[in-house]
C-alpha cells in the first residue's frame, strides 16, 4: 500500500498557476510547493509539468532547481521525474560514487520487475547515451562486475512454475558458494542473474531448511568484501523488499548525520507502491513510528516535504 | 534489400482455402503451398494463419508439420514463425545441441538490433518458460559463459556517437587480450558484450590501423577453443553480419552433404531483410550465382521452395 495522498480530481493548469505564484516575488513559498507536488501521483505531476511548460515556455524541474535548495532540492527533484528515470539518475549517481553506491545499483536490479528494470534501462540510454551495464562494467571488476552486470542485464521469467529439484541442488552450490571465501563464485553468480525470482525464493527456503540457517545470515557473517555485500543485498532485495527498506531506513535514521541520501531515494521510491507496508514494518521492528523518528533528525521544508509523502495528514 | 517476391495486395481467406485445398485428398500439394507461402511477407503470413485458424479452427503450422517431411517441412516451419519466435526456436536450438550451436546464439545477438534481441528474449520466456540467458548459462561455464550470455543480456546503446578515444584504448586492449591466449578475457568481454556496436566499429577500425591487422583475422590465428571462436564470430557479426552469412551459406553449401540446417536458417532469416546484398556478395567471391550453386546441392519441394524466398522467378 502507498502512503502518498493525491486527490482523484485535480487541474494541471490550476496547479502550475499556484506553482508559478509560490515562484514569483521575493523567495519562494515552499508550503504552497509541497501542498501540491506532495500530494499528487506520477501521472498527475507529469501533467503538472506539461500544463505549466504549455503556458509558461518553461521547465518546471529546472525551476524547481533554481528555487529550492539542498535536500529539499533534491527530493523534489527526484520526485518530480518519472521512476525509470529517476532510477536511471539514481544509477548513474551510484555508478559514480564506486564501492559506496553499489547497494543502489543492486536494489533497481533486484526491487524492480523485469520489465521495470528495462524501463530503467531505456531511461538510461536516452539519458547518458550509453547503456547502463556499459557504465557498470567499466567501474568494476572480477566477481563484482559479473554480479552486477548481470543483475542489471538480467531479463529474469516472470511466472510462477517452481523447479523444487532445482531449488534443491541449487541451495546446495549456494551454501559451497559462500562457504569458501575465495572460493569460485561464479555458479552462485549464475544462480542468482539468471533464475525467475520465484524460483530463487523456493532456493532461498530450502536452503534454511537443508542448512539450518537462512542464506543473508551465513553471507553476513562472510560480508567482508564488496562482491559478499552486494551479493548479500541482491539476496536481500530478491527475497523481501520491503524488510530490506525497513533496514536501510533504520540505518538512515539512527547514523549520526542522518542519511539524507538514502531516506530521500527509499522514501520518493516506494511512497506510490508499499511505503505504507514498510512503515509497519518499521513500527515493529522499532516501536516507534516512522513518520516520528524521522521528523526528530531532519528539519525545515525537506522534513514538511518527506513526512506529506510519509502520508501526514496536514 | 530482401529477395521475397510478395504481392502488394492479397486475400487470407482465399490463400487459407487453397491451402485447404492443397492439404485434403491423397498426399499434399506442395507446389501450391511454395505458390503461396514462399510470396508472402512476415504480415501476411500471420493473417493467413489467422484467417486460417478461423475458418477451419485448425492451426496452419500444425497442419504443415502434418503434411510435409524432412528438410521442406522444418523450412516452412521456421518461416512461419515471427521472427523473434523463429529466433527463440533457433537460439534454444542451439543451446541444447552444446558447442556446435555457439555460433547461432552469437548470431541473433550481434546480428539483430538491441531491441530486436529483446523481443526474442520476450518471445523465449513465452515459449520456454525460463529465459534465455537462464538457459545459455546453464550449458556453459567460465569464458565462454561471460561471453555468450554477455551478449544476449545486453542492451547496446543505439546512437550514432562515437569516442576516438575510448576506440584507441579499447583497440589496445582487444590486441593485449588475444595475444595471450590463456590471458585474463575479461575486458575483451567487457568490450563487446557493452559498447555500442559504431563504437566497436570504431574500435575495430582502430585496431587495423594500429596494429597491421584486421582483429578478426589475429583472432583466427589463435580461434582454437570455443570461446575465441565465439569471440571471432561475435566480431565478425557486429563488423560485417552481410559478409558473415555469406561464409555462414559458403561453408553450408561446399561442405560434404549440404548443411541443410544453416542454409535454411540464413534464407529464412535474412529473405525479407537483404538476403539480396547477401547474394551479390556471394557472388563476387565465388564467381558463382547463390540460387545455381544451391540447386546443384540440394533437392525436391525443399529446393523450390529455398529458390523460391531467394527471389527465383517462377
Amino acid at each position: 500500500m502507498a502512503t502518498l495522498i493525491a486527490p482523484t480530481s485535480f487541474s494541471p493548469g490550476a496547479d502550475a498557476e499556484v506553482l508559478r505564484k509560490a515562484f514569483q516575488g521575493w523567495g519562494t513559498d515552499e508550503k504552497s510547493v509541497i501542498a501540491i507536488l506532495g500530494h499528487r501521483n506520477v501521472h498527475q505531476r507529469q501533467q503538472i509539468r506539461k500544463a505549466y511548460e504549455e503556458i509558461y515556455q518553461e521547465d518546471l524541474i529546472k525551476r524547481l532547481e533554481s528555487e529550492l535548495t539542498g535536500d529539499f532540492e533534491r527530493a523534489v527533484y527526484r520526485w518530480m521525474l518519472e521512476p525509470a528515470d529517476r532510477d536511471a539518475v539514481l544509477a548513474n549517481v551510484a555508478v559514480k560514487s564506486g564501492n559506496k553506491g553499489y547497494h543502489v545499483i543492486v536494489e533497481i536490479a533486484c526491487v524492480l520487475s523485469p520489465e521495470e528494470v528495462l524501463a530503467v534501462r531505456r531511461a538510461y540510454h536516452y539519458r547518458y547515451k550509453r547503456s547502463l551495464e556499459e557504465d557498470v562494467a567499466t567501474h568494476t571488476t572480477g566477481h563484482l562486475r559479473q554480479l552486477l552486470v548481470g543483475l542489471v542485464t538480467s531479463f529474469r521469467y516472470g511466472g510462477d512454475e517452481i523447479n523444487p529439484r532445482l531449488a534443491k541442488t541449487e541451495a546446495d552450490v549456494l551454501h559451497d558458494s559462500i562457504k569458501e571465501k575465495k572460493g569460485n563464485h561464479e555458479e552462485a553468480i549464475r544462480i542468482l542473474t539468471t533464475r525467475s525470482k520465484i524460483q530463487l525464493l523456493a532456493t532461498f527456503n530450502r536452503y534454511r531448511d537443508d542448512h539450518g540457517t537462512s542464506i543473508t545470515k551465513k553471507l553476513l557473517d562472510n560480508a567482508s568484501d564488496d562482491f559478499h555485500k552486494a551479493l548479500h543485498t541482491a539476496i536481500r532485495c530478491i527475497n523481501d523488499h520491503k524488510k530490506y527498506y525497513e533496514k536501510v531506513l533504520r540505518n538512515a535514521i539512527k547514523r549520526i548525520g542522518t542519511d539524507e541520501d538514502a531516506l530521500t531515494r527509499v522514501v520518493v521510491s516506494r511512497a506510490e507502491k508499499d511505503l505504507r507496508d514498510i512503515k509497519e514494518l518499521y513500527y515493529k521492528r522499532n516501536s516507534v513510528h516512522l513518520e516520528d523518528a524521522v521528523a526528530k533528525e531532519i528539519s525545515g521544508d525537506y522534513k514538511k516535504f518527506i513526512l506529506t509523502l510519509l502520508g501526514k495528514q496536514d
